[in-house]
């Protein structure tokens, strides 16, 4: 019993924050703003595997009013979602995300945020990263989009 | 045997037509401009049935040219896409769909619009609905996207 | 053993270019820019197999500083992602991906396009073309986008 999920997420650069993406500090670098660290990697993760699931979205999961979520550290809304597949019997089988975004430059540490991010999981988690030619909002270093995919299981 | 496809529908604010979204109708909400019932989430939905198929996409099935397309209900432009699927053996394991875009507010509504397309396609479908942080067209309120994935198997 | 991977890409055009676009030259049209032939539905299509694979992008497979890839044909980076891909044991299952943008009109060359990726890809590979009602960039015609999702598996 195999499933998909897709997730899509946001996040405008907040030059006053500290960066926080793909479960890495990227110190030096402009944060994204947001009522958590902003990490539209772990966002977009989370609702994939939410989604693959039919287990509602980060909405739902991590509301704006619910206590203790200003700032949160974004890894832990990846350990909420993965509890609630659990609670269901589904397991991640990997995940698939593209960044999308002028910074910041993501492949010196792209290998160290796959590791940070499958051992977070419990199953691979590819992460890629692409600018789009100075076009659109991204293209403008507005800010970052992410899309991923996730595929999971129950046995 | 397993495929998967995706579908992507852009479709800009309309406000002097009714808004259909995910096989729903929203009263009071600005429509979305088009052809059809101009509904993004049934046609990117549309587009990753037939694309895992290789069956063509949205275009081929219901185009602008053919009759009784004009204004039509793009919940039947999914039972058409799954009739052709069924006609190659292929029948849908799952959808997952995320709507980008400022309105409608879909959350309240979420349930019931996964009730009505689930029912339609025999299938689970999860919907999610996110906002662009203000940035890009979805953010300035120009127009709805929707990205969608759907896996399909063949016994 | 199966996995999923997606893949993005965007291109500006640039009408001293040639155009070359899913595996096809396209005569008269204004082209992509670009360090290769760029064609973009290629380059989504190597990220999405690499990233199911776990394998890295095509910026460390066919890096701009590698020597032999100004003005290469892209269809040589899904050559070379594929034998990357071998080696590790994993094949495509299927590939699906969504062009994004004004021109060129693709549905008359669509099935001509599927074939020369699908025989070089050695599965199922379907392509869709969409507009996004004159919204963004590329309904301003800056540039094309990409979504690409594959599914590959291991024996
Ligand atoms: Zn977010
Ligand atoms: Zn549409
Ligand atoms: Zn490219």
């Amino acid at each position: 019993m195999i499933r998909v999920g897709n997730g899509f997420d946001v996040h405008a650069y907040d030059p006053a924050a500290p960066l926080w993406l793909a479960g890495l500090e990227w110190p030096g670098e402009p944060g994204l703003s947001g009522h958590s660290d902003g990490d539209a990697v772990c966002h977009a993760i989370v609702d994939a595997l939410l989604s693959a699931a039919g287990l509602g979205d980060i909405g739902e999961l991590v509301g704006v009013d619910q206590p203790g979520t200003e700032n949160a550290a974004s890894t832990g809304f990846i350990t909420t979602a993965l509890s609630r597949l659990a609670e269901h019997g589904w397991q991640p089988v990997n995940v698939s995300a593209q960044i999308i975004g002028q910074r910041p430059k993501f492949a010196p540490r792209r290998g160290e945020a796959q590791r940070v991010l499958s051992d977070l999981i419990g199953a691979p988690v590819s992460l890629g990263a692409t600018t789009t030619d100075h076009l659109g909002f991204t293209g403008r270093g507005e800010g970052v989009a992410v899309i991923a995919t996730a595929l999971i299981t129950r046995g």
